[in-house]
Protein backbone atom coordinates (compact mmCIF):
# COMPACT_ATOMS: atom_id res chain seq x y z
CA UNK A 1 0.00 0.00 0.00
CA UNK A 2 1.78 3.42 -1.10
CA UNK A 3 -1.12 5.79 -1.54
CA UNK A 4 -3.95 6.90 1.16
CA UNK A 5 -7.29 5.51 0.64
CA UNK A 6 -9.63 8.35 -0.14
CA UNK A 7 -12.60 8.43 2.21
CA UNK A 8 -15.56 10.61 2.15
CA UNK A 9 -17.27 11.89 4.94
CA UNK A 10 -20.18 14.72 5.93
CA UNK A 11 -18.59 18.09 7.37
CA UNK A 12 -20.07 19.48 10.34
CA UNK A 13 -19.68 22.58 13.11
CA UNK A 14 -19.46 19.72 16.00
CA UNK A 15 -15.90 19.56 17.39
CA UNK A 16 -13.66 17.09 15.14
CA UNK A 17 -16.36 17.67 12.32
CA UNK A 18 -17.24 13.97 11.87
CA UNK A 19 -20.34 13.09 13.24
CA UNK A 20 -22.59 10.46 10.92
CA UNK A 21 -23.12 7.35 12.43
CA UNK A 22 -22.43 5.82 9.25
CA UNK A 23 -19.07 7.03 8.22
CA UNK A 24 -18.30 6.76 11.47
CA UNK A 25 -17.94 3.05 11.37
CA UNK A 26 -15.56 3.66 8.46
CA UNK A 27 -13.51 5.73 10.10
CA UNK A 28 -13.01 3.24 13.05
CA UNK A 29 -12.52 0.83 10.78
CA UNK A 30 -9.55 2.19 8.79
CA UNK A 31 -7.83 3.40 12.15
CA UNK A 32 -8.60 -0.37 13.99
CA UNK A 33 -6.94 -1.52 10.60
CA UNK A 34 -3.82 1.26 10.60
CA UNK A 35 -4.65 2.17 7.25
CA UNK A 36 -3.30 5.22 5.55
CA UNK A 37 -6.40 7.41 4.66
CA UNK A 38 -7.58 10.62 3.65
CA UNK A 39 -10.97 12.66 4.19
CA UNK A 40 -12.55 14.22 1.59
CA UNK A 41 -15.54 16.10 3.37
CA UNK A 42 -18.17 16.20 1.07
CA UNK A 43 -21.68 18.89 1.99
CA UNK A 44 -24.86 16.75 1.44
CA UNK A 45 -26.22 18.45 -1.62
CA UNK A 46 -22.70 17.40 -3.24
CA UNK A 47 -22.75 13.57 -2.39
CA UNK A 48 -25.09 12.55 -5.58
CA UNK A 49 -22.55 14.81 -8.24
CA UNK A 50 -19.13 13.24 -6.15
CA UNK A 51 -20.33 9.84 -6.09
CA UNK A 52 -21.41 9.71 -9.72
CA UNK A 53 -17.70 11.38 -10.77
CA UNK A 54 -15.80 8.75 -8.70
CA UNK A 55 -18.27 6.06 -10.21
CA UNK A 56 -19.78 5.22 -6.67
CA UNK A 57 -22.75 2.99 -6.71
CA UNK A 58 -25.85 4.31 -5.26
CA UNK A 59 -26.77 2.40 -1.76
CA UNK A 60 -30.54 3.30 -1.33
CA UNK A 61 -34.06 3.82 -2.95
CA UNK A 62 -36.30 6.49 -2.34
CA UNK A 63 -39.82 5.73 -2.08
CA UNK A 64 -40.55 6.67 -5.70
CA UNK A 65 -37.75 3.99 -6.78
CA UNK A 66 -34.79 5.92 -7.72
CA UNK A 67 -31.56 5.28 -6.38
CA UNK A 68 -29.57 7.21 -4.57
CA UNK A 69 -25.83 7.84 -3.15
CA UNK A 70 -25.13 8.01 0.45
CA UNK A 71 -21.51 8.06 2.57
CA UNK A 72 -19.17 6.53 3.40
CA UNK A 73 -17.94 6.11 0.18
CA UNK A 74 -14.07 5.05 -0.17
CA UNK A 75 -11.43 5.26 -3.24
CA UNK A 76 -8.86 2.92 -2.90
CA UNK A 77 -6.10 4.37 -5.43
CA UNK A 78 -3.75 1.33 -4.67
CA UNK A 79 -6.73 -0.85 -6.51
CA UNK A 80 -8.45 1.86 -8.12
CA UNK A 81 -11.62 0.30 -6.28
CA UNK A 82 -14.98 2.69 -5.01
CA UNK A 83 -16.96 0.73 -3.01
CA UNK A 84 -20.32 2.87 -0.83
CA UNK A 85 -22.11 0.90 1.77
CA UNK A 86 -20.45 0.59 5.41
CA UNK A 87 -20.94 -3.01 5.26
CA UNK A 88 -19.47 -3.58 1.65
CA UNK A 89 -16.62 -1.00 2.40
CA UNK A 90 -15.67 -3.37 5.95
CA UNK A 91 -15.68 -6.95 3.36
CA UNK A 92 -13.46 -4.91 0.72
CA UNK A 93 -11.05 -3.77 3.21
CA UNK A 94 -10.64 -7.35 5.01
CA UNK A 95 -10.54 -8.91 1.61
CA UNK A 96 -7.55 -6.21 0.31
CA UNK A 97 -5.58 -5.67 3.21
CA UNK A 98 -5.82 -9.19 4.74
CA UNK A 99 -2.48 -8.67 6.94
CA UNK A 100 -4.30 -5.85 8.96
CA UNK A 101 -6.52 -6.27 12.04
CA UNK A 102 -9.77 -8.53 11.22
CA UNK A 103 -13.28 -6.41 11.09
CA UNK A 104 -15.36 -9.87 10.40
CA UNK A 105 -13.60 -12.68 11.88
CA UNK A 106 -14.08 -15.94 9.93
CA UNK A 107 -17.55 -17.66 10.06
CA UNK A 108 -19.19 -14.56 11.12
CA UNK A 109 -20.20 -12.77 8.14
CA UNK A 110 -23.71 -13.36 8.72
CA UNK A 111 -23.93 -12.93 12.18
CA UNK A 112 -22.08 -9.77 11.85
CA UNK A 113 -24.78 -8.46 8.85
CA UNK A 114 -27.68 -9.66 11.63
CA UNK A 115 -26.19 -7.67 14.35
CA UNK A 116 -26.17 -4.59 11.60
CA UNK A 117 -29.92 -5.17 11.49
CA UNK A 118 -30.54 -5.58 15.18
CA UNK A 119 -28.89 -2.46 16.26
CA UNK A 120 -30.95 -0.50 13.65
CA UNK A 121 -34.38 -2.50 14.90
CA UNK A 122 -33.28 -1.81 18.77
CA UNK A 123 -32.28 2.33 18.31
CA UNK A 124 -33.17 3.71 15.37
CA UNK A 125 -36.86 4.25 15.42
CA UNK A 126 -36.80 5.69 18.78
CA UNK A 127 -33.86 7.89 18.62
CA UNK A 128 -34.82 9.42 15.54
CA UNK A 129 -37.08 12.15 16.66
CA UNK A 130 -34.01 13.28 18.90
CA UNK A 131 -31.53 13.12 16.31
CA UNK A 132 -32.77 14.12 13.32
CA UNK A 133 -33.35 17.87 14.91
CA UNK A 134 -30.43 17.90 16.39
CA UNK A 135 -28.27 16.64 13.13
CA UNK A 136 -29.96 19.56 11.25
CA UNK A 137 -28.69 22.04 14.21
CA UNK A 138 -24.67 20.73 13.66
CA UNK A 139 -24.70 20.94 9.80
CA UNK A 140 -23.15 23.37 7.87
CA UNK A 141 -24.93 25.88 5.88
CA UNK A 142 -25.46 24.02 2.81
CA UNK A 143 -25.48 20.78 4.65
CA UNK A 144 -28.17 21.65 6.97
CA UNK A 145 -30.54 23.57 4.43
CA UNK A 146 -30.34 20.13 2.52
CA UNK A 147 -30.87 18.04 5.23
CA UNK A 148 -34.10 19.99 6.51
CA UNK A 149 -35.83 20.25 3.19
CA UNK A 150 -34.86 16.53 2.45
CA UNK A 151 -36.23 15.11 5.72
CA UNK A 152 -39.04 17.58 6.03
CA UNK A 153 -40.50 16.14 3.01
CA UNK A 154 -39.88 12.52 3.87
CA UNK A 155 -41.12 12.23 7.51
CA UNK A 156 -43.78 15.36 6.46
CA UNK A 157 -43.27 17.04 9.27
CA UNK A 158 -41.41 20.19 10.63
CA UNK A 159 -38.00 18.26 12.08
CA UNK A 160 -38.39 20.98 14.85
CA UNK A 161 -41.65 19.31 15.56
CA UNK A 162 -40.18 16.21 15.73
CA UNK A 163 -38.96 15.50 19.96
CA UNK A 164 -41.52 14.57 21.73
CA UNK A 165 -42.25 16.97 24.28
CA UNK A 166 -45.19 17.34 27.03
CA UNK A 167 -46.17 14.16 28.56
CA UNK A 168 -44.48 11.97 26.08
CA UNK A 169 -41.32 13.22 26.44
CA UNK A 170 -40.07 11.12 29.17
CA UNK A 171 -41.87 7.94 28.21
CA UNK A 172 -40.09 8.55 24.72
CA UNK A 173 -36.69 9.10 25.99
CA UNK A 174 -36.93 5.94 28.22
CA UNK A 175 -37.69 3.72 25.36
CA UNK A 176 -34.24 4.95 23.73
CA UNK A 177 -32.74 3.58 26.89
CA UNK A 178 -34.81 0.65 26.73
CA UNK A 179 -32.97 0.46 23.25
CA UNK A 180 -29.56 0.78 24.35
CA UNK A 181 -30.77 -2.04 26.94
CA UNK A 182 -31.48 -4.88 24.36
CA UNK A 183 -28.09 -4.28 22.76
CA UNK A 184 -26.95 -4.38 26.29
CA UNK A 185 -28.53 -7.74 27.09
CA UNK A 186 -27.04 -9.26 24.23
CA UNK A 187 -23.82 -8.77 25.57
CA UNK A 188 -22.39 -11.92 27.58
CA UNK A 189 -21.52 -10.76 31.05
CA UNK A 190 -18.34 -9.35 31.34
CA UNK A 191 -17.34 -8.73 27.87
CA UNK A 192 -15.83 -5.85 27.12
CA UNK A 193 -16.69 -6.03 22.87
CA UNK A 194 -19.15 -7.75 21.11
CA UNK A 195 -17.18 -10.68 20.47
CA UNK A 196 -15.51 -10.78 24.00
CA UNK A 197 -11.84 -9.93 23.71
CA UNK A 198 -11.79 -9.60 19.77
CA UNK A 199 -12.68 -6.39 18.22
CA UNK A 200 -15.08 -6.78 15.62
CA UNK A 201 -17.12 -4.81 13.23
CA UNK A 202 -20.15 -4.93 14.85
CA UNK A 203 -18.47 -2.85 18.17
CA UNK A 204 -17.75 0.14 15.54
CA UNK A 205 -21.11 -0.72 14.59
CA UNK A 206 -22.35 0.64 17.95
CA UNK A 207 -20.11 3.02 18.39
CA UNK A 208 -20.61 4.32 15.58
CA UNK A 209 -24.25 5.00 16.70
CA UNK A 210 -22.88 6.49 19.91
CA UNK A 211 -20.75 9.33 18.08
CA UNK A 212 -23.86 10.04 16.41
CA UNK A 213 -25.10 10.78 19.48
CA UNK A 214 -22.77 12.41 21.18
CA UNK A 215 -22.17 15.01 18.25
CA UNK A 216 -25.66 15.85 17.46
CA UNK A 217 -26.77 15.70 20.89
CA UNK A 218 -23.25 17.40 22.21
CA UNK A 219 -20.60 16.00 24.51
CA UNK A 220 -22.41 17.78 27.12
CA UNK A 221 -25.63 17.66 26.36
CA UNK A 222 -27.63 16.25 29.37
CA UNK A 223 -29.24 13.57 26.83
CA UNK A 224 -25.51 12.22 26.00
CA UNK A 225 -24.77 12.64 29.42
CA UNK A 226 -27.74 10.56 30.24
CA UNK A 227 -26.53 7.79 27.87
CA UNK A 228 -23.54 7.31 29.44
CA UNK A 229 -25.25 6.50 32.58
CA UNK A 230 -27.02 3.53 30.66
CA UNK A 231 -26.62 0.49 31.34
CA UNK A 232 -23.79 0.99 34.03
CA UNK A 233 -21.97 3.25 32.21
CA UNK A 234 -21.13 0.66 29.24
CA UNK A 235 -21.45 2.74 26.24
CA UNK A 236 -18.89 5.47 28.49
CA UNK A 237 -16.58 2.57 28.77
CA UNK A 238 -17.09 1.21 24.90
CA UNK A 239 -16.18 4.75 23.39
CA UNK A 240 -13.37 5.31 25.83
CA UNK A 241 -11.73 1.49 24.92
CA UNK A 242 -12.31 2.45 21.15
CA UNK A 243 -10.77 6.31 21.72
CA UNK A 244 -7.80 4.92 20.17
CA UNK A 245 -9.20 4.21 17.10
CA UNK A 246 -11.13 7.12 16.75
CA UNK A 247 -8.29 9.61 15.00
CA UNK A 248 -7.01 12.14 14.58
CA UNK A 249 -10.38 13.68 12.59
CA UNK A 250 -8.14 15.78 9.81
CA UNK A 251 -9.50 19.11 9.38
CA UNK A 252 -11.69 20.18 6.72
CA UNK A 253 -8.84 21.00 3.93
CA UNK A 254 -11.04 20.60 0.54
CA UNK B 1 -24.75 -38.76 31.51
CA UNK B 2 -26.46 -41.71 32.36
CA UNK B 3 -30.47 -40.61 32.46
CA UNK B 4 -32.15 -38.71 29.57
CA UNK B 5 -32.79 -34.76 29.56
CA UNK B 6 -36.56 -34.39 30.20
CA UNK B 7 -37.55 -32.04 27.32
CA UNK B 8 -41.06 -30.32 28.02
CA UNK B 9 -42.79 -29.69 24.83
CA UNK B 10 -46.74 -28.71 23.13
CA UNK B 11 -48.34 -31.09 21.49
CA UNK B 12 -50.34 -30.75 18.02
CA UNK B 13 -52.59 -32.53 15.76
CA UNK B 14 -50.19 -31.96 12.99
CA UNK B 15 -47.66 -35.03 11.91
CA UNK B 16 -44.86 -35.72 14.27
CA UNK B 17 -46.73 -33.69 16.79
CA UNK B 18 -44.28 -31.05 17.28
CA UNK B 19 -44.70 -27.84 16.00
CA UNK B 20 -43.77 -24.79 18.01
CA UNK B 21 -40.71 -22.34 16.89
CA UNK B 22 -38.96 -22.23 20.14
CA UNK B 23 -39.59 -25.91 21.40
CA UNK B 24 -38.33 -26.78 17.64
CA UNK B 25 -34.75 -24.78 18.12
CA UNK B 26 -34.30 -27.42 21.11
CA UNK B 27 -35.28 -30.11 19.48
CA UNK B 28 -33.06 -29.55 16.83
CA UNK B 29 -30.51 -28.63 19.64
CA UNK B 30 -30.70 -31.77 21.52
CA UNK B 31 -30.55 -34.40 18.08
CA UNK B 32 -27.07 -32.06 16.98
CA UNK B 33 -25.97 -32.78 20.49
CA UNK B 34 -26.54 -36.14 20.28
CA UNK B 35 -28.24 -35.97 23.95
CA UNK B 36 -30.39 -38.41 24.94
CA UNK B 37 -34.23 -36.69 25.91
CA UNK B 38 -37.27 -37.82 26.75
CA UNK B 39 -40.08 -35.37 25.59
CA UNK B 40 -42.73 -34.50 27.88
CA UNK B 41 -45.94 -33.33 26.09
CA UNK B 42 -47.79 -30.45 28.04
CA UNK B 43 -51.09 -29.13 26.52
CA UNK B 44 -51.15 -25.23 27.12
CA UNK B 45 -53.60 -24.45 30.20
CA UNK B 46 -51.31 -26.92 31.87
CA UNK B 47 -47.85 -25.15 31.04
CA UNK B 48 -47.78 -23.11 33.98
CA UNK B 49 -48.59 -25.33 36.79
CA UNK B 50 -45.91 -28.41 35.29
CA UNK B 51 -43.20 -25.28 34.86
CA UNK B 52 -44.63 -24.62 38.77
CA UNK B 53 -44.09 -27.92 39.62
CA UNK B 54 -40.57 -28.59 38.12
CA UNK B 55 -39.78 -25.20 39.89
CA UNK B 56 -39.33 -23.69 35.63
CA UNK B 57 -38.24 -20.05 36.04
CA UNK B 58 -41.38 -17.81 34.20
CA UNK B 59 -39.44 -16.55 31.01
CA UNK B 60 -42.15 -13.98 29.93
CA UNK B 61 -44.27 -10.88 31.83
CA UNK B 62 -47.70 -9.97 31.16
CA UNK B 63 -48.70 -6.56 30.02
CA UNK B 64 -50.30 -6.07 33.71
CA UNK B 65 -46.45 -7.59 34.84
CA UNK B 66 -47.10 -10.59 36.13
CA UNK B 67 -45.21 -13.44 34.85
CA UNK B 68 -45.75 -16.14 33.19
CA UNK B 69 -44.04 -19.74 31.73
CA UNK B 70 -43.38 -20.77 28.34
CA UNK B 71 -41.44 -23.79 26.68
CA UNK B 72 -39.31 -25.34 25.69
CA UNK B 73 -38.28 -26.55 29.33
CA UNK B 74 -35.54 -29.47 30.25
CA UNK B 75 -35.09 -31.20 33.30
CA UNK B 76 -31.56 -32.45 33.63
CA UNK B 77 -31.81 -35.32 36.24
CA UNK B 78 -28.25 -36.20 35.65
CA UNK B 79 -27.29 -32.51 37.42
CA UNK B 80 -31.11 -31.43 38.77
CA UNK B 81 -31.19 -28.39 36.51
CA UNK B 82 -34.20 -26.78 35.47
CA UNK B 83 -33.95 -24.42 32.79
CA UNK B 84 -36.67 -22.39 30.94
CA UNK B 85 -35.83 -20.51 28.04
CA UNK B 86 -34.47 -21.37 24.52
CA UNK B 87 -31.24 -19.32 24.73
CA UNK B 88 -30.96 -20.24 27.97
CA UNK B 89 -30.96 -23.58 27.45
CA UNK B 90 -28.43 -23.79 24.80
CA UNK B 91 -26.26 -21.84 26.69
CA UNK B 92 -26.75 -24.84 29.19
CA UNK B 93 -26.20 -27.55 27.13
CA UNK B 94 -22.87 -26.21 25.41
CA UNK B 95 -21.67 -25.78 29.15
CA UNK B 96 -23.12 -28.74 30.74
CA UNK B 97 -21.76 -31.23 27.86
CA UNK B 98 -18.51 -29.96 26.70
CA UNK B 99 -17.55 -32.71 24.58
CA UNK B 100 -21.18 -32.56 22.61
CA UNK B 101 -20.85 -30.41 18.95
CA UNK B 102 -21.31 -26.53 20.07
CA UNK B 103 -24.28 -24.29 19.71
CA UNK B 104 -22.65 -21.38 20.30
CA UNK B 105 -18.80 -20.96 18.99
CA UNK B 106 -16.33 -19.17 21.14
CA UNK B 107 -16.86 -15.24 20.72
CA UNK B 108 -20.27 -15.71 18.68
CA UNK B 109 -22.78 -15.55 21.89
CA UNK B 110 -23.51 -11.69 21.68
CA UNK B 111 -24.05 -11.82 17.73
CA UNK B 112 -25.83 -15.32 17.96
CA UNK B 113 -28.20 -13.31 20.66
CA UNK B 114 -28.37 -10.12 18.68
CA UNK B 115 -29.30 -12.70 15.13
CA UNK B 116 -32.66 -13.97 17.36
CA UNK B 117 -33.84 -10.80 17.93
CA UNK B 118 -33.04 -10.01 14.09
CA UNK B 119 -34.84 -12.98 12.51
CA UNK B 120 -37.60 -12.33 14.63
CA UNK B 121 -38.43 -8.64 13.88
CA UNK B 122 -38.13 -9.83 9.88
CA UNK B 123 -40.18 -12.37 10.47
CA UNK B 124 -42.48 -12.30 13.65
CA UNK B 125 -44.58 -9.11 12.95
CA UNK B 126 -45.42 -9.97 9.36
CA UNK B 127 -46.04 -13.96 9.40
CA UNK B 128 -48.08 -13.59 13.16
CA UNK B 129 -51.43 -12.60 11.20
CA UNK B 130 -51.26 -16.06 9.39
CA UNK B 131 -49.56 -18.19 11.71
CA UNK B 132 -51.81 -17.52 14.76
CA UNK B 133 -55.08 -18.92 13.29
CA UNK B 134 -53.25 -21.46 11.47
CA UNK B 135 -51.88 -22.81 14.86
CA UNK B 136 -55.37 -22.95 16.52
CA UNK B 137 -56.43 -25.13 13.54
CA UNK B 138 -53.25 -27.46 14.53
CA UNK B 139 -53.83 -27.69 18.21
CA UNK B 140 -55.40 -30.29 20.22
CA UNK B 141 -58.90 -29.24 22.16
CA UNK B 142 -57.61 -28.58 25.48
CA UNK B 143 -54.53 -26.09 23.93
CA UNK B 144 -56.31 -25.03 20.96
CA UNK B 145 -59.24 -23.67 23.73
CA UNK B 146 -57.01 -21.76 26.13
CA UNK B 147 -54.57 -20.72 22.45
CA UNK B 148 -57.71 -19.43 21.05
CA UNK B 149 -58.80 -17.42 24.51
CA UNK B 150 -55.46 -16.40 25.50
CA UNK B 151 -54.46 -14.71 21.95
CA UNK B 152 -57.79 -12.97 21.29
CA UNK B 153 -57.76 -11.19 24.78
CA UNK B 154 -54.28 -10.54 23.89
CA UNK B 155 -54.76 -9.06 20.04
CA UNK B 156 -58.33 -7.98 20.91
CA UNK B 157 -59.50 -9.52 17.74
CA UNK B 158 -60.78 -13.06 16.29
CA UNK B 159 -57.68 -15.14 15.21
CA UNK B 160 -59.86 -16.25 12.55
CA UNK B 161 -60.28 -12.11 11.46
CA UNK B 162 -56.22 -11.77 11.75
CA UNK B 163 -55.56 -13.01 8.13
CA UNK B 164 -55.28 -10.48 5.53
CA UNK B 165 -58.10 -10.85 2.55
CA UNK B 166 -59.32 -9.43 -0.59
CA UNK B 167 -56.81 -6.74 -1.39
CA UNK B 168 -54.42 -6.83 1.73
CA UNK B 169 -53.79 -10.42 0.92
CA UNK B 170 -51.36 -10.39 -1.74
CA UNK B 171 -48.95 -7.44 -0.02
CA UNK B 172 -49.14 -9.03 2.96
CA UNK B 173 -47.96 -12.12 2.10
CA UNK B 174 -45.18 -10.53 0.23
CA UNK B 175 -44.25 -8.99 3.00
CA UNK B 176 -43.97 -12.45 5.04
CA UNK B 177 -41.82 -13.06 1.68
CA UNK B 178 -39.35 -9.75 2.18
CA UNK B 179 -39.05 -10.84 5.26
CA UNK B 180 -37.17 -14.21 4.89
CA UNK B 181 -35.83 -12.44 1.79
CA UNK B 182 -34.02 -9.92 4.88
CA UNK B 183 -32.30 -13.13 6.59
CA UNK B 184 -31.24 -14.24 3.23
CA UNK B 185 -29.75 -10.85 2.63
CA UNK B 186 -27.66 -11.49 5.85
CA UNK B 187 -26.07 -14.70 4.76
CA UNK B 188 -22.99 -15.11 2.78
CA UNK B 189 -23.39 -15.94 -0.62
CA UNK B 190 -22.56 -19.26 -1.07
CA UNK B 191 -22.92 -20.30 2.32
CA UNK B 192 -25.54 -23.17 3.40
CA UNK B 193 -25.24 -22.55 7.09
CA UNK B 194 -25.23 -18.77 9.27
CA UNK B 195 -21.62 -19.26 10.24
CA UNK B 196 -20.52 -21.00 6.39
CA UNK B 197 -19.77 -24.93 6.67
CA UNK B 198 -20.30 -24.57 10.74
CA UNK B 199 -23.06 -25.32 12.07
CA UNK B 200 -24.58 -23.02 14.85
CA UNK B 201 -27.59 -22.60 17.11
CA UNK B 202 -28.60 -19.70 14.74
CA UNK B 203 -29.64 -21.99 11.89
CA UNK B 204 -31.87 -23.94 14.38
CA UNK B 205 -33.73 -20.74 14.96
CA UNK B 206 -34.23 -20.15 11.52
CA UNK B 207 -35.19 -23.58 10.88
CA UNK B 208 -37.65 -23.81 14.24
CA UNK B 209 -39.29 -20.85 12.84
CA UNK B 210 -39.18 -22.69 9.10
CA UNK B 211 -41.00 -25.62 11.15
CA UNK B 212 -43.68 -23.60 12.86
CA UNK B 213 -44.90 -22.41 9.74
CA UNK B 214 -44.50 -25.95 8.03
CA UNK B 215 -46.60 -27.70 10.95
CA UNK B 216 -49.34 -24.85 11.36
CA UNK B 217 -49.89 -24.15 7.18
CA UNK B 218 -49.39 -27.79 6.57
CA UNK B 219 -46.78 -29.47 4.38
CA UNK B 220 -49.21 -29.74 1.38
CA UNK B 221 -50.68 -26.42 1.77
CA UNK B 222 -50.10 -23.65 -0.65
CA UNK B 223 -47.94 -21.33 1.69
CA UNK B 224 -45.99 -23.56 2.60
CA UNK B 225 -44.87 -24.59 -1.54
CA UNK B 226 -44.49 -21.16 -1.54
CA UNK B 227 -42.28 -20.57 0.89
CA UNK B 228 -40.05 -23.33 0.12
CA UNK B 229 -39.67 -21.48 -3.25
CA UNK B 230 -38.71 -18.62 -1.84
CA UNK B 231 -34.70 -17.14 -1.97
CA UNK B 232 -33.96 -19.76 -5.01
CA UNK B 233 -35.12 -22.13 -2.30
CA UNK B 234 -32.87 -21.77 0.59
CA UNK B 235 -35.47 -22.87 3.16
CA UNK B 236 -36.06 -25.85 1.46
CA UNK B 237 -32.45 -26.80 1.71
CA UNK B 238 -31.71 -25.64 5.12
CA UNK B 239 -35.09 -27.91 6.22
CA UNK B 240 -33.24 -31.04 4.39
CA UNK B 241 -29.85 -30.53 5.35
CA UNK B 242 -31.04 -30.66 9.03
CA UNK B 243 -33.39 -33.12 8.68
CA UNK B 244 -31.17 -35.70 10.58
CA UNK B 245 -31.57 -33.36 13.69
CA UNK B 246 -35.46 -33.42 13.49
CA UNK B 247 -36.08 -36.77 15.52
CA UNK B 248 -37.89 -38.77 15.73
CA UNK B 249 -40.39 -37.28 17.36
CA UNK B 250 -41.39 -39.45 19.97
CA UNK B 251 -45.18 -40.23 19.86
CA UNK B 252 -47.20 -38.95 22.91
CA UNK B 253 -47.35 -41.21 25.48
CA UNK B 254 -47.87 -39.14 28.71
Amino acid sequence: MSQPIIFYDIPSTAAGCAWSHNTWKIRYALNFKGLAYKTTWVEYPDIESVCKEIGAEPTMVRKDGSPYSTLPVIHDPNTGAVVSDSARIADYLDATYPDTPVLTPAGTHTLQNAFRAAVHNATDPVIRPYIMPAVARILRPRSEEYFVRTREANYKKKLTEMEPTGEARETAWKECQAGYGKISGWIKEGDSFVMGDTISFADFVIAGELQWCMKAFGAESEKWKDMLTWNGGRWAKLIDDLKKYEGPVEEMSN
